[in-house]
């Protein structure tokens, strides 16, 4: 918020953040959008971004509206309901759904879905209805959200949705999506999940594909969560894959999102009517089974040489924690005359030993987990670490850790449920298209 | 150890574990290895190894030995000084020199690199010696050891060798390999870092293959730190990889090591005596630059959903901090209205505020950070959080923090030396062969 002073002299000419002004400071006019008080810094400073795209702080003497902005980000969109066959498009936040950010001269989640309706002529092809759920830049997401959106998927099937397609930002968007698949298990309809690398205002934008897309794979007879992403740096296919194989593999490039140890679901392009599976997929389901409960207090730790132990003790108040860990799945160790070696397998052992799970997965990111060819490896095996022979990702061995935690305390029964195939996430064939 | 009660029999028949023994118990008579006392259990319970390749244990009435190993793990090896010209091969552990592990019955390091000669003789095309340095797992490899590697490979080059291979196992190579690569700078000599994903009792065992190619490798006109892999599935031609750039990306394949965000330095292959550029790299210096000291208090945090603050704040006892971010090196944050978000913004600035320098990197693995694009990432840059434009991999963002706290306590100077290109860390240009 801005000082009082100035709030005062906004509030008196209702103005509001992105709304275009003239500052006079100084005998000076400046015009320019009117920006959220930076995080830090003089409440007394006004912030504009000027129609150069820079912007400036002033001390003003006065203040006037020129004109207001269109979309306000906190505006409350119109729930509906959709009728019965459509396919529904709900938004989260994230690029997909951006236009340039007013705010503070960066990208900003701001669309509402329903606006997408009009922005995509192509969408006419499908009966849709749209709805903003929030608006989150997705690094900020957690199992609070998970849960809502859950929630409003179930909804929109229960209402009729026929399909239900998620506009999600990209950084963590695996998470969510594999949490979703362990939360909503048998799917009468499919839930697609789609975001964007770039903001609409850029030439490369690809969200119009990655939309029409997911929206025409959610038209289809699938019954799982999945994530609807480029296939290759051309605006020409995506890739349906599933939700707990997909990652993000790359910061910025198009085709970030890749299948893990597994290939895509299938080759989606709408234009061409185009559904080309890849790989075996469950088909929609008579019943949904809804499990909706999280833990919320479980750690992902990445292990690296020089690891103290206490990095794993300080974690006796959590109820689960996942290691990222070496190779097949190994951590320093320091047994077998190994010398001047902080080993983590006695605090791992007494993390276990007190009831807490310790779930292995591998900063390789590809690849299955096998604790048995090195003798390093036996010793965490034999001390009660968990994922031997899985082969899911480290968001994955998370999600599901943290819903296999809502579901149970007893740590027999979190063995069992870890170690059973639930939606996807453990294969039991060889990756497809490589050596083991 | 065994009880003193096995230990005391064991000593006076002078048997030592691997020696090949009778056990007779409840007139019974069995015959196998002798193994070492498993880490937990009952030291009274004699563990061998039977032919059949199972272990039993057994309360021994008497035990014979029948005969001796011929290799004993803990024998300490002969150094030797190279001859002028010599590439030295220095033996650090790993999958590259084991056979079948008689200790545990998993594969364990054991082969000595001079028993390599006699095992490779496509090595007598090249004038070489060897000595092994130690046997080490490589997940239980840190700094102390990174030091000794560094020592040992100027001693060899002082000693007139003219090229190094390091054999070393694979979980931590990229981490050791990128270690060397900021400790020994503008190397006179080639030093190559090599291993082998499957043990040499393998039939596809990949280990010739590699060394040979490290050794022809440690034969060119290169001053720098590289790590030599097969560069596909079949045993045809390895990558010679910058160390900073490689990093291991599945968990079993042969061709697990990739170099991200740039090409390899060159394609290998002995049998062709071909060594084909791939991209620009440095040649033999004149003059070794030697900068050895680490900071080992660094700290590598995965960033997650559902994460706390306090995983944060409660490094305060820590010199550095890297985090592996989502996307383009993004937090969770809570800033700009979002609800129901534990930021850790706040603990991050508390760190850097205390001195404790915080350096982004990216847990898509590829493409470049960039926390100017989202108004949650400039509220990291404007924090202090180095590593703005960087594309290194979370593993040499953590070797390159841990040897610059070795180098400087200034905060200033942290970030200059974070910012400048040492090792090949960080790429001007666009990443080869894809879009960013």
């Amino acid at each position: 918020m801005y000082s009082k002073k100035i709030q005062s002299q906004l509030d008196k000419k209702k103005i509001d953040t992105g709304d275009t002004i003239t500052v006079r400071a100084k005998d000076r006019i400046y015009e320019g959008f009117l920006m959220p008080k930076p995080h830090f810094g003089n409440p007394d400073i006004l912030v504009i971004k000027l129609s150069s795209g820079y912007n400036i702080g002033i001390i003003p003497d006065s203040i006037e509206l020129v004109a207001t902005t269109g979309s306000r980000f906190d505006e409350p969109s119109e729930p509906e309901k959709p009728k019965k066959g459509d396919i529904s498009i709900l938004g989260c936040g994230g690029t997909i759904a951006s236009k340039v950010e007013y705010r503070t001269g960066a990208v900003y989640p701001s669309i509402k879905p329903k606006e997408l309706r009009a922005a995509f002529p192509e969408l006419s092809d499908w009966p849709i209805h749209s709805r903003q759920i929030f608006s989150l830049f997705s690094d900020d997401m957690n199992s609070y959200h998970w849960k809502i959106i859950a929630d409003e998927i179930e909804e929109e099937i229960k209402a009729g949705s026929s399909g239900v397609v998620l506009m999600h930002g990209t950084d963590t968007m695996s998470y969510t999506a594999s949490a979703i698949s362990f939360m909503l298990q048998q799917l009468p309809v499919p839930v697609v999940f789609v975001g964007s690398q770039r903001s609409s205002d850029r030439p490369s934008s690809e969200n119009k594909m990655n939309l029409v897309n997911a929206v025409f794979s959610a038209s289809q007879d699938i019954g799982e969560v999945t994530v609807c992403m480029h296939a290759d740096s051309n605006d020409e296919l995506c890739h349906l894959h599933r939700a707990t194989r997909v990652r993000k593999m790359h910061t910025s490039r198009r085709d970030a999102f890749r299948s893990i140890n597994s290939d895509p679901i299938a080759k989606v392009d709408y234009r061409a009517l185009l559904f080309q599976p890849l790989s075996d997929y469950r088909k929609r389901h008579k019943q949904l089974i809804s499990k909706k409960k999280f833990n919320e207090n479980v750690a992902i730790i990445y292990v690296h040489p020089n690891m103290k132990p206490d990095l794993i003790s300080r974690l006796s108040d959590y109820d689960g924690v996942v290691l990222a860990g070496t190779g097949l799945g190994h951590v320093p160790v320091g047994a077998f005359g190994a010398k001047h070696v902080k080993g983590i397998l006695e605090p791992i052992k007494q993390l276990i030993d007190s009831g807490i799970p310790v779930v292995m997965s591998s900063q390789c990111i590809t690849g299955r987990l096998c604790m048995r060819v090195y003798a390093n490896g036996r010793l965490l095996k034999d001390t009660g670490v968990i994922g031997d022979d899985a082969d899911w990702t480290p968001e994955v061995a998370f999600t599901k850790l943290s819903w296999v935690l809502g579901q149970t305390k007893k740590m027999e029964e979190i063995k069992r449920l870890m170690e059973t195939d639930i939606a996807g996430e453990i294969s039991s064939k060889s990756p497809i298209g490589g050596e083991q």
